[in-house]
């Protein structure tokens, strides 16, 4: 009986994405639906998950203590009920410090192959180290976190469980603990994975048109492809700059000042106006204003504010910058080009970009321990 | 007139010391009252004093954003009304952690050999940047603190100024500036001074006792010599540890495992029940327990609390300490013995070194400047 039905549900779905190959013919770009498939989470051969690691690394990205006065943890920028990243334009950061750019969310960054807007981690162990220690984010020695972790009993238990490693606990253990909980934080209920698998019935009318318009007249699908809807590449798209004044331009100092520190070959830099991207990382000037693409499963959830700077608000204002063609700025991708969709057009694709989302994750926060047994 | 002044004095002053070396002779040390003449601060060729620099400085030493939360400047554990320390038994610290030492003091530092108990700064230059960076301290990233002043446009301005470098704050220009304000924290008007200057009535009998047991019987002399009282070494004394029970023994906990990091070689690290002090820098089994010697001026202002942990309350207790010939540990100094002093010369040895005391300190906090030009 299994075996018939599954062969049904896979009949259904090969004449689906047959049809939908051609659907798409007739818009230029041939998808096939198959790529949008996803698999499980891809796991790094010297970080396997177990049980009791996701437990450990759940408890690490809960705990306050990992910041430098205890204000924060990553679950402060990574709000689970806010899709895993920030519900305001730009992170959060520490007392007298600054962030200049908004939270990615963790869901499904265990499929992507760079981490930060500007693509400077390539795995989420390298990634889990960065706001903990930078003095924009949750500023803790990254040698006081490992002395204190270690201090704890429980935790001091817990490590010495997960990693067999006696009388220590070390950054690459806290690094591989809340990768392995990270990779955890995946969307498999979309309607749209419904849709591909063959329910028709699980996106709307209105969706469909949008995912038409997504891999057809849009070209949305160029740089948003694959199960998370990315190239993992670098494009520049001319999003607008965030106007601040007064006390805030403080951020954009201290910005800039950081741009320079890190890139100490920058000339000039007070001059310097817009987040340089992946041209920070890279010093290649074909990088310049360049950030990832960022996946697109759970868009609607992680909003109100999009794109590397928080600056556009809400989904429909984001489709609106990629039909008018962008924003004006040196490098800008050659796939950004005004695309004449009409007001209905948005709609739909806003629609389709919704049927993208998973259910609200519902994770209650874990007990943390004591510095003292008890 | 004024030569002729001069030389009286001179010579009063030489007939006084000589009378001095004779009373001394009698209680086994030849004390020789030149010694003890305060000589100008010592200043280290590559960071002269400039007036610029000194106010510079004395600006950064009150600034709360050489902190991490902006919670802390030096001035909040090197207090100017309490004799640029911290009236508490331990230097404050940073939320979530604690220090395990009490705060050395300010005054006349530019004459100390070593800084901090366990001398492992050898100029105020070096010593200034490590209470900003630890965790344990002000917790500030060293990176992100000169990218911070240097969006201070007053600051930056100065910078300038005094170092004659363009578009650049560095961390040594923060240490420089802040070394050259601690060096005008000088005390020159004590009763003491004015005594072996030739004002005989410059202190009170009991202290003139004091001093003459200072200098005999109690040997306070063999240690603390010269015109801060200090022999710039180290010494095992056996001071009382505190007892630190319940939430507070997360301090030992951490203080041992910071020791256990900083000083990997340590073996069984949660077995260590003191500070190993000295021992922990040069990790020499001779240096075991040893502190460096303190100061002595100012020492009735810089209290309620001594010794390297503040676990002693009040001069009379120090003395009553030193009195009994120390505490028990291994290594102690073989100069602290039972000095069998009475309560009364207790009492005369503290109003000696009430007689190092300096007027108080009055020194304003400086304004300080914005992000922005106003």
């Amino acid at each position: 009986m299994l075996i018939q039905r599954r062969f049904l549900l896979f009949a259904a779905a090969m004449i689906f994405m047959l049809s939908c190959v051609i659907i798409a013919a007739k818009n230029v770009y041939a998808v096939n639906l198959k790529s949008f498939i996803l698999k499980p989470v891809p796991i790094p051969k010297n970080n396997p998950q177990t049980k009791e690691k996701i437990k450990l690394g759940k408890m690490l990205f809960f705990d306050n203590r990992l910041s430098g006065d205890g204000s924060l943890s990553c679950a402060s920028c990574h709000v689970p009920a806010a899709g895993f990243t920030t519900p305001t334009r730009l992170s959060l950061s520490y007392p007298t410090t600054m962030h200049w750019r908004h939270t990615p969310s963790v869901i499904d960054s265990g499929y992507l192959k760079f981490l930060f807007w500007d693509g400077r981690a390539t795995s989420l162990e390298q990634q889990a180290l960065g706001p903990i220690s930078t003095p924009f984010e949750m500023n803790k020695h990254i040698h006081y976190l490992t002395a204190e972790l270690y201090e704890i009993p429980v935790y001091r238990k817990m490590f010495r469980q997960v990693f067999h490693a006696k009388n220590i606990i070390t950054q690459k253990m806290v690094a591989e603990a809340i990768a392995s909980f990270e990779r955890t934080i995946v969307v498999t209920k979309t309607p749209f994975y419904s849709y591909i698998k063959g329910n028709k019935h699980a996106m709307s009318k209105k969706a469909i048109a949008g995912f038409k318009l997504f891999i057809g007249k849009a070209s949305c699908i160029r740089c948003h492809y694959g199960p998370v809807f990315t190239d993992n590449k670098f494009h520049a798209l001319g999003v607008p700059p965030l106007h601040l004044t007064g006390k805030t331009a403080k951020l954009v100092a201290v910005t800039r000042h950081y741009f320079t520190y890190v890139n100490a070959h920058l000339k000039n830099s007070n001059k310097i106006k817009r987040d340089l991207g992946r041209y920070l990382i890279t010093h290649k000037k074909s990088d310049m204003y360049k950030f990832v693409t960022p996946s697109l499963i759970d868009i609607g959830e992680i909003g109100p504010y999009y794109m590397h700077n928080g600056s556009i608000k809400g989904l429909l204002n984001v489709v609106k910058f990629f039909n008018k063609g962008g924003g004006n700025i040196p490098n800008k991708s050659k796939l950004i080009k005004p695309l004449h969709l009409t007001l209905k057009q948005e709609y739909e694709i806003v629609a389709f970009l919704k049927s993208l989302d998973g259910p609200k994750f519902n994770i209650t926060s874990p007990k943390l321990p004591h510095f003292i047994n008890k």
